[in-house]
């Protein structure tokens, strides 16, 4: 038996991107609106019927969120190129050095349909951009 | 290969909740539109090309919905704390208990982009409330 | 550390079932608005930010989705029974049969809530219909 629990926001950013195909509109400057979910796994306290009180993860998520919300993402220090993935490794760390055990992150777009889904264990090394 | 079917359905109810955080407001009778997800998981009967149908789920749910939609939370009997993991397990146990094999619950609320998912196995036993 | 990155569209098609509930309804032509989504999983390319670019998905998806929008299911070769299982499996093959590493494929319809998932390994044979 296996809880997870997840907290979701939105951000509004412009970015650019160097890409192989779709390449002059993602090399212009351009918005999304970005949807982001953070997930954690655990037991359930039986005392309060939780795994954690998900008020407490709302707390951090918001200055996670202040960090990316109207801001050019090329620009945000420790992003890297600013794409979904990335976007997914950033908040992931954020949420760990806040000392909150995030177990997944996704990053989607629903005007465009796409979306990316980070999954990782504590014992995973992220990695720096 | 593997395959998941699942269905959606919502209810609408009233509850009050003891909390660290937020604690006045969830002290107060409130409601929530809360959305679920059964999930069967299974492989797909050649014949059929179904894992099962979803219509006989249905039934099931129409059932387990009676219980939760428009009712406040906190009285129904076997709930436990109306927490959303709490729901997750209610949702569960009624299922086993009509012999649907249920290999996850989800139940999330729209409004405030707050989600539990529940997985489980046929081994697992559901803890009671 | 696992990415998954994924596509989603929409394909609004007809189709009749053979079911032994809701039975006469489905026997009658009728049709829905499905809503698809194809997913990679992979590590992320530190060069580019990217599991894969979903732009390269979107091209097969295409392709795909010309297969299955605006068609009677009951005759789409390959097909089989017009079940959600099975056009899972559908888009599956055909993502395989370019070459591309589809990880899982899920089909829904918004308006009745129900849904299908199907996960995969390089090594899983995709049966034929």
């Amino acid at each position: 038996m296996r809880f997870e629990v997840s907290q979701e926001f939105y951000f509004d950013a412009a970015h650019t991107l160097e890409r192989e195909i779709e390449a002059a509109g993602s090399r212009r400057i351009h918005g999304h609106t970005y949807h982001a979910r953070a997930t954690v796994a655990g037991p359930r306290d039986p005392a309060t019927g939780m795994v954690v009180d998900l008020g407490h993860l709302r707390v951090q998520l918001k200055k996670v969120r202040e960090q990316l919300d109207h801001h050019l993402l090329d620009e945000v220090p420790g992003l890297g190129a600013p794409t979904m993935e990335n976007l997914c490794l950033f908040i992931a760390r954020k949420l760990r050095e806040a000392d909150f055990p995030v177990h997944a992150v996704e990053v989607w777009r629903k005007a465009g349909g796409d979306r990316c889904r980070l999954e990782m264990t504590p014992e995973d090394q992220l990695p720096g951009l």
